[in-house]
């Protein structure tokens, strides 16, 4: 029973968008350090930083046909998630589906599998966080899903949640979540922005945190060289 | 009995340089999808696309003796393919044994190991496609064969055959297909050009390939959110 | 009883800051090919060549305490290693502990594990060498050591010891012979230099290194493919 | 915002426990392919198979605190499934915490991570599906969730869904599929008995599926090794 | 243009059949150290020792059509060979195919992907070398080659060739050489009893084969521990 | 300048055998989570469970000359470190250096690298940690070092170490800590001891361990499943 869910309800499309200045990393802590894909999906190219609302897909082993049918479920601003359902390796995608979408509006791609065409995608501007690079093609014979929650790069996407990604890899925003993790996030920024003056200056972690009696209350010493190599 | 075959029949070579044009991926599909070495094969710069002829030669762990006998063979417009006969990650080839190659008018190397000094080799423009980038240098102990069928990277290459390498990866194309398969490969692009301008206008793969049909009689279903979530 | 040792010897600053021109390859050879950390130790981004001396730690999983602490053990001219005590792919280190290293003049991180912030660290031109690129944030809670004997890359690092690392890996060099290495690397350049001329001039590493004897006295036969495909 | 959540509700008791004979390769058929966990996932012995309904937990990396917060969401019948939020290979899980859930009538746990005490753990006859066996212990200082959806081994599983576990593997039947999975299971299991017979007496599949027509249709051919080396 | 050929020529089955009390580490360095498989291919239980004559086949990423393919060409005292042609991970065979190879003879499985069914392929006694263990289920939409040459494992096999496997490994033995291979593995068999026996009695390799001058010439030094110390 | 270091000091050897019983997990812990080996070292077959002391090589790519040296240097009650120093994967190891190192007393070989003849192994009775098993023999053209510090599985081990090894891996017990070593490890057994009982009586580690306090403290929040639904 293979389904298209066709009217699937999306983030906050300003505020999706809104989410990758702030960058992976950033929204990945702001969010309580949940959400993000496994490092195994890297970026085609360096540099590209995008965030937008989730259609998701589900691929049987080297086949992309369900690619063909999200497509047409995606809109401006979204972000396909193609998942997998067996590991496997093989060209999902290339610079014609890359065109597809793009035209669409689509964001960017991330897919827990292979990708082709990097040179051409590239030259295109659509960016993809991929498992692989490979340039086998794929067949059109076995049916998958359109936007029903999947797991993808080990991590639980629901169709209409927020996607953000960068050169660190690509982090889940749960739909709803989207304006207090982008709160959460500025706040962080602002913090860590006051902390890098410091920082800047010289000053350490040890006593901008105040780590010190806690580390030694853990039993942290300091010795010398000489003590060391006596046995201390 | 270690052999070094000396008088190899090599694909016509301007057939062998013109498939560089097209790309590995286009290459392999219009030969049909086979060929194809595994993604582990990754370029060590960013934008070589090259193709030739290839000259063959096998490796033993730790061993790039061969290299340097197999280097004699070569001639201009070849690649080399440097395959192993067990899995090691030394560096077996690094920006001397380019300048060797590169003076020989070689194009390029394919090796199903490690490679090093690859700054150099990219200032030098001598592309190479390995396992691995590995600074452990190798010994000239142990004999292997130049110009015999190798497997390299799950892909059986016979001397002579024609080698596509560029960012997507690593194709083999047997000699005397040379010409069909780019004429193949040249109708291909045509056919993708001619539905690149339908894409880039914002058609669906679906309506193009006229795919509804076939989904729907596989059983494909749209449904609304509100049924999926009642459980259709 | 996690120590901090305070004292280190360290190798000569000047040679261990002279050791990054001639690359991890020639320096590897120089020393004998000890030392190489494992090619998993990839640097974030492409270009950076440095060397200096090690300060070293151990970091729990998921844990990055000890890197706060190191960098007060921090010097200009160092270039700290962390390893771990079990495999993690955590960010244990993004830009903020950057700036912090940078701001005590420390040249590079080698760390068994992951980064994140990589685009920032690129901008703030502090390179490392990693395991993984991972947005994951870390802890403080767990203590290790600073300035102990670590294995990181599968070599053994001693505190003031030299790291040399570039685009084709990390190398160790033991303190204490960092000026003999430079004279052993020194050395092989020259040689090199001679022999590249000889190698752009065409000339044959077979003839150049006098491998033709030895190669027949090893029973490498040549044969022409008539003979081969008749069985010889 | 970490949680427990304490009254879940599960699978059919008996449905989820009557799985088991099925085999994971029979029930993930009957279901349609899908919820198939990852091949990362092995027994740290072989021959056991099991199937009951799922507790969840996430854990942080080198953290299994939330491991004993689970023990107590347990009931008989249960198998614990504890996903990780990022990949680490400590040993989450031992004999002790074995003991611990085999005195609350757990039959197995699923864990996307390290375990340990393995030879204690098959003589205690718990059976544990891990990505890795690791000795490194753990940490208790960072909360995960208990009893939320979570993605273990590239699958999603939420509370109450129903796992099945053997030699090959684990798949999840998702809450209230149970009944229809079984039936499913059991056809297919009739069906294939009675084609085994058939194969047993020297039939093929070519013949007891039909295939002949559609691989003709295919373009499949047929030849003699003579006409091929001709180049058909 | 998939074919299967049909009337391939075999290696001598009596000499093939002897291959396996030899096992693989030995026919393997009988006949020079070559055609051995990558070590990723692994038994899916121990204890299995076969020898045979190969019939090959491609398989496309998950789709296992061509293994009914290859049964029909299948004899008593072969072996199947299939290869992949791109990396998939699915369970291309399970218990019901190895029923159908059982009954025609047929002595195991290689294959470069997945199987299932591994605890009933053991009960039935029909081994499988495999590159994985998953049971996630293929299609039978795309076809491939039967009796064609094909790089499994990074190893070339030609069909007709012999084929060994054990707990090892797999090495392939070109048709035509399986006498000669048999006879130098029966002398290297000879050749290690004797020096067993020795071994047994407490001499050292060092002193069998003479290897106490040559570790001097190329330098080796014996030193004491004080020594060592000291900076030798 | 490659050496063999031959009157090594060795931790004290009632201890250093005394160790197996304990496990390596229960010793892992008992010297504070230090000097386990990475996962990747298997054993070659389940049930075997030694310690003993160090002597350690290290091995070029393919080449296990080495082996054969230090053979010379062990003693009754030792173990074999074999590390390596770049990566390879060929069978360095066989049954017959098994049978040479068996007959010196040696209890089993850790070898960061492949090793062949498992069954054969087995039957012996000589125990093998290694990184995989694979029957490409190797050579004996370059030294390496015996009985100097080495970096095995990312370990250190210094010769006259204690190795603790069994099926949930290997750890390195400094020589010197091996009494106090053990005082730990039957310390915690001791602990464990009367902890299993109250686990076996159904209790949990939550109330054994006063956890619950705790984790209120850290903002653990236990809610009910329609809680949970509505956003809590």
């Amino acid at each position: 029973m293979p389904v298209v869910v066709t009217d699937i309800k999306r983030a906050d499309a300003e505020a999706a968008a809104s989410l990758a200045e702030f960058g992976v990393a950033t929204v990945h802590e702001a969010q309580g350090r949940i959400g993000l894909m496994h490092q195994r999906l890297r970026p085609i190219y360096k540099g590209a930083a995008i965030s937008g609302t989730a259609v998701t897909c589900t691929l049987p082993p080297g086949d992309n046909w369900m690619i063909h049918v999200a497509a047409e479920q995606c809109q401006p601003g979204d972000i396909l998630v193609a998942a997998t359902i067996a590991e496997a390796h093989s060209g999902y995608f290339g610079d014609l589906l890359g065109t597809v979408l793009q035209a669409r509006g689509v964001r960017g791609l991330i897919i827990d599998a292979g990708c082709r065409d990097i040179a051409d995608l590239e030259k295109l501007g659509f960016p993809v966080w991929s498992r692989s690079v490979c340039a086998h093609g794929t067949v059109k014979e076995t049916l998958g899903d359109v936007n029903v929650p999947v797991s993808c790069g080990d991590a639980i996407v629901n169709p209409g949640d927020v996607i953000v990604a960068d050169d660190d890899g690509v982090v889940v925003v749960p739909r709803g979540t989207e304006a207090a993790v982008r709160a959460a996030a500025q706040a962080r920024i602002d913090k860590e922005e006051a902390n890098r003056a410091r920082y800047v200056a010289g000053e350490l972690g040890l006593d901008i945190y105040n780590m010190r009696e806690r580390l030694k209350a853990k039993g942290l010493t300091y010795i010398t060289q000489a003590d060391w190599e006596n046995g201390a």
